[in-house]
């Protein structure tokens, strides 16, 4: 008996790990790579960084979820770079893995359009580290403000700035409106947390630029309900300590959130194929790199050309999934010696959610705003996310705050420091 | 009309917040200094550090919890010093307030005995930051193992030592032996999280030295049928890279944990009054610094001579919550010209838990052990937990993980750094 072909999956979100379940029915090895220990729930981090929700209640330990898997091993470790022609995926720590098999899914990060000395001051929210870095930083300014000597410093602790108006850029808006408006409002005693700025700023003519204009509108209308300054047609130019220049525009703020712009894992480069610009590989029908039927790229490092529609497939969590589970079923055909089927992506539409009962929602024929896209988009979310225990939890926490406008999660915590060689200032700053 | 007059409360722990409380039904004004923005329940930190509940559910702003008490601030900021004679403390920022009344309930940190050194090798437990950074090693220390590459590497990873046999050291091994027998069970391929040791050193003849025999006796029981192996009479002599040195005995471990010897707060040493060994301040009968009637210490920073039983009042949550409570008293006393009254300590008794529906409880005349001790913990502790939201979640997540051997937060998370500058490993190293 021959030992069974090796799959090496990098990357253990939403692509990666629906491929591990799918390949785990499959008479084969399965080796998942992931840096993290946890698979996190990314379309609720939002929640995370605004303190309505804690890390463990959107995410889960990657080998815990795929515990019964007895053919998948998971590791904790990552990727320096793919080894194409000998077949070997090498990690940091000098660890190789050949592979008979080898699906990528690294995912992405914020681009800062060739500025990275910006991710500094104005971190982007694509893990747990960045969510509590972005909470610690949001809360910090209110405590800052009530500390502050002048009313220009106030002002500027109190002008919370988040670039970018797509889903992730409007959810945080309308988060951070909220809690400045409800939350916070009777905590502090020399300032008004809502007198505090919130402010998106978007590149384009309008936010959220992939939904049909009259959802965009109907937010954006919304928003501006909730006390949020919008400005579309605004590029960033520079994002300077203390302030955030766009155009003739300087805005005097400490806490700016960066919401525009992915560009995919610097590991794609080592396969010395052609990227496009935002760093993915153009694949084939089939998800796997052209002149490589053994590799495949899901999720946000992907360039998939679809239709007409999608020129190219957004990085959305519904498109990585689909082809996680996709290349699992190439990988099965060709254990069959069947012919690969392309790859379609099914359409379900899009949501996002602006606060409390305000959504918008763009269901292919039907689009919708307000209440009811609300309770679609909880309802969603709630059945996504993993594990039984977190769907409960999570439920009756929104409930809680829906009800109280408390939020259960509003701690300033930063690294640990031993205390014997600590600096005379144990106060955090960003 | 003359100002009311100004107390400044330093510290939001048991002792500190309880004043607070109190003091906020006077006619006086009170500002609160915490250097955290979050008041933590200390008693359910090792249930943080062992992953079963997350930060937000044993913790909430200090702000929040005074937000109806106007005449209460609270100030995030860390205090460098008192002058007495000035009657003003001075922040590390340079911020300063002077005081009518000064209330310092400033807790208190591990002592390691003049080696400082010994605590980056081994944290210990008293604040949020302590708990996140043990439950990362915890969960580091397993994703380690089963990359070991030698049996003596997979050996040192699988060996958690807690140095300290009191209650937090007892409640962490029984955690840590819960989650290595039935959490971690199924996860791995290459390990067999059960063959992890545990162990519990303690430097004198028994564990749980301030309880009545028999009980220590039981829990060590306790502790064994739970697979940890106590050590009593084992002095630890040196903390290096990958080994605790106790005696003759050279233990090679990577995951070491400090729940031995507290000392108080460096703060007190800026009064310039006699301190005891563990650094606490001497107080009157009213809790004041003597020949300071208008200074009071509570808590972990106050060494109060009570009575036979305790001549020295342990640094344990009822303590200073009574003596917070009493200073208020004393304080109102002033106010309305009546003498103050000595403080009187009600002794309730001392629980420690152990396991899954096993604790010790000396109330006294009665002493058990087993279920009923542990259900009598378990409601004692959910009864205290601030705030009602927590209080039902934290009951449901236990419940949960009663039946199902599941933990909720087994995330390894670490400081936030940009992506842009990043070594080329982001994998933490403790």
């Amino acid at each position: 008996m021959t030992e069974r072909p090796h799959v090496v999956i990098v990357g253990g979100g939403f692509g990666g790990l629906e491929a591990a379940k799918r390949l785990s029915r499959l008479p084969l090895r399965v080796t998942l790579v992931d840096r993290a220990n946890h698979h996190v729930f990314q379309p609720l981090l939002y929640q995370v960084a605004t303190a309505a929700l804690s890390p463990g209640d959107i995410s889960k330990p990657i080998r815990s979820v795929l515990r019964r898997r007895r053919n998948v091993s998971v590791l904790l470790g990552e990727v320096a770079r793919v080894d194409l022609p000998a077949r070997t995926v090498h990690l940091v720590d000098g660890a190789a893995f050949a592979w008979d098999y080898l699906v990528l899914a690294p995912g992405s990060r914020h681009s800062y359009f060739a500025h990275p000395e910006w991710e500094v001051r104005a971190p982007g929210l694509k893990t747990l580290e960045d969510a509590l870095e972005i909470r610690r930083r949001v809360l910090l300014a209110f405590e800052r403000a009530e500390r502050a000597e002048t009313s220009d410093e106030r002002r500027r602790h109190l002008t919370l700035v988040v670039v970018g108006g797509g889903p992730t850029g409007v959810e945080l808006v309308g988060a951070l409106a909220e809690i400045k408006r409800y939350v916070l409002r009777r905590d502090f005693r020399r300032i008004d947390p809502r007198e505090a700025t919130v402010m998106l700023l978007e590149g384009g003519p309008r936010i959220l630029p992939t939904y049909p204009v009259v959802l965009s509108e109907r937010a954006e209308e919304a928003l501006r309900r909730l006390g949020v300054e919008v400005r579309v047609e605004t590029l960033v130019g520079a994002i300077e300590p203390g302030a955030v220049v766009a155009g003739a525009l300087r805005i005097p703020a400490d806490t700016v959130i960066w919401a525009a712009g992915n560009v995919t894992s610097p590991l794609l480069r080592s396969l010395h194929v052609a990227l496009d610009r935002q760093g993915r590989v153009e694949v084939e029908p089939d998800c796997s790199v052209p002149g490589h039927r053994d590799v495949f790229v899901v999720g946000d490092g992907a360039a998939f050309r679809h239709d007409r529609r999608y020129p190219s497939l957004p990085g959305i969590a519904p498109v990585a999934m689909q082809q996680g589970r996709y290349v699992a079923r190439a990988i099965g055909d060709d254990l069959r010696a069947r012919p690969r089927r392309p790859f379609r992506y099914a359409d379900k539409g899009q949501l996002a959610v602006i606060g409390r009962g305000q959504a918008v929602a763009d269901l292919g024929r039907i689009r919708m705003s307000g209440f009811v896209a609300w309770f679609i988009w909880i309802f969603l979310h709630i059945y996504y996310l993993i594990g039984f225990a977190n769907r409960v939890l999570v439920l009756f926490q929104w409930a809680w705050s829906y009800v109280t406008f408390e939020r259960g999660a509003r701690l300033i915590t930063s690294a640990w420091r031993p205390q014997a060689s600590a600096e005379p200032s144990r106060n955090p700053a960003p």
